[in-house]
């Protein structure tokens, strides 16, 4: 299994470990969690109640038909635009050996598992840095024309930065596989430069995921959408029977019409959240918050990040370190967005984590 | 998702549907079931409950380490010795793309997904088809001496043959990778002839499933026991999170003591259900049975089988058929064990469906 503690020596690695993820930052701690980003209080009840109800099914080898057609008429696409996946990590390994490709490239700072799949794959990856000084915006031109395939989360992780879908739309080409990494677009209000029912966009592969609005991370489930040809192909490099029958119930449940209303109005209300938790930031004024931060999180950057973090867990409060994600340094945190409560109790610990740093920092 | 109606044009299939499997002989249709190799009335009760309790972890990202623990202490092995996967499926996949190999070789008749996963990574892969009048026997000195990956089961699905720990050993040689996979090995008494605790032949990876004796065939979950070399070239290639935290949950259950005893009570009451199964064939003068049958089914011949099969169906009994095995045609039906009852049942609608048949092939 991989843990980051493992894999101190993953591949491409470089100076920034790729295989480092959030969940490293709570492990085996009581910590109030901002370091993952998974919506609290998930999986609802009723979903738990669905899935454990497949567990009468478990002896039978799953079948991923029912749920494929639910994700499929849930973006009025037909089924063989869908392939669903053990989770977006999933995805990007059979991206990155199922789709021909000789120049890839992935737009940092976001989520490193793409580059790191790719990487494994034996693909040579170049990185786009987006800059702090420009809000880490996308500008189309600075991909390399000569990408045929080209990376880029929307909402990205770790920035919160939503590139507007037109933007996004530029960079794609004949003969150009364009991943665009939506795992948490549902927790945008209506879905705003979603891509994903798009099917006149040549190349495009869209990345979908149940982990964060749902709580599945456990779960292992996520999707695909793209043209069938890029469907087939990556389908035939997955094993057999690769999504278990519960995760399967819960993708299948996740699409009712009942699950969308309450994803839309988690949507909104992440929205007031975050608007809150950045109001709140806004008042430390050693403190630079990207904005606007359109997701789950927010990504602040403060000299000092480190042992900050370091006090913050002393006082019980898990943060995500940035300087593992290319193109951040030492200086960033990621902060989930919490409900204002918890918020609250966070702000007045980072106060206090800040009062006690050297002078010179301040 | 894989679905074998789905995939007609699966790579390699050649004549045989390589990626046809049992479970779409009864999909869909209320049949007794002799055509899927899953352990009847599983998972126990006291599984599902270890499993259900895993739901209220589910919003956490999987943490493998202490599955992968229980599982090297059963076989008295250090983790660094086993990984765990999405069911062997996975393995399949991962042993493809991940481990060197220039000349691949098979021994079939066997489970088909090895060869599927093999060519789907772009292998060539040779047969060894062992042969019908040998009791498909396995002589070591078939295997062409340039083969660097070799691929046998053991107990071997569908022939139910067990070949000798001995005979296996003489296939490994350094610069060789020798697979084997031991999927149904605890559904034989004692798990006599396996070769998945020793350390000592080199190149030897072997493959291990909870699905069939346990009832997990939608959870995908199972591991490979191989050098730690191999192990981290598997793990490299395999996603973040390969393994649901239900799965794991599953997996550590069934390795604690209590899991080892019912399961080899399971194995011997198979055996005599097993020996039960066979004593009725032998009744039938057209029919052959392969023996002596060591796994949870038996492989049977006689003329006539396709037709045999399709009556069985309207009779209410699923059978799998053969023809879709490298090595096999379309006179085999392979037959689960079940239960006394179960089997009294099917003997007579066999020897109805028999009865039926035109004289000439009588």
């Amino acid at each position: 299994m991989h843990t980051p503690t493992e894999r101190p020596d993953a591949p491409g690695a470089g100076t920034h470990d790729l295989r480092h993820h959030g969940d490293a930052e709570v492990r085996g701690r009581d910590l109030t969690d901002l370091a993952v980003n998974v919506r609290a209080d998930t999986p609802p009840a009723w979903l738990k109640a669905r899935i454990a109800a497949s567990l009468g099914t478990l002896a039978a080898y799953p079948d991923g038909r029912p749920a494929r057609a639910a994700v499929a008429a849930r973006h009025g696409l037909p089924v063989e635009r869908v392939l669903l996946t053990a989770g977006a990590a999933e995805a990007f390994v059979l991206i990155a050996r199922a789709l021909p490709a000789c120049c890839p490239v992935v737009i940092h700072p976001q989520f490193t598992e793409p580059e790191s799949a790719l990487r494994a794959a034996g693909h040579e990856v170049r990185r786009v840095l987006l800059s702090a000084e420009d809000d880490f915006r996308l500008d189309p031109t600075a991909v390399p024309e000569d990408a045929d395939l080209v990376v880029v989360g929307n909402p990205t992780n770790p920035t919160s930065v939503l590139h507007p879908a037109a933007v996004l739309e530029k960079l794609a080409r004949p003969g150009r596989t364009l991943v665009v990494d939506e795992a948490f677009m549902d927790a945008v209000p209506g879905e705003r430069e979603a891509l994903c029912g798009r099917t006149d966009i040549p190349g495009l592969v869209v990345l979908r995921s149940l982990t964060k609005t749902w709580g599945l991370a456990g779960l292992r489930i996520g999707y695909v959408l793209a043209a069938p040809e890029t469907i087939r192909a990556l389908e035939e490099a997955q094993p057999l029977w690769p999504v278990s029958s519960p995760a399967l119930a819960a993708a299948e449940a996740c699409m009712e019409p009942r699950a969308l209303t309450e994803a839309a109005a988690a949507a909104e209300r992440i929205a007031v959240d975050r608007a809150h938790l950045v109001a709140g930031l806004r008042e430390f004024t050693e403190v630079r918050v990207v904005e606007p931060a359109e997701g789950p999180f927010v990504l602040v950057r403060l000299e000092g990040a480190a042992e900050v973090r370091e006090r913050l867990r002393a006082l019980g409060f898990a943060a995500r370190r940035g300087d593992t994600f290319p193109g951040l340094g030492p200086q960033w945190l990621r902060l989930a967005v919490r409900d204002r409560a918890t918020t609250n109790r966070f702000l007045q610990a980072f106060d206090q984590a800040l009062q006690t740093l050297p002078a010179v920092t301040r």
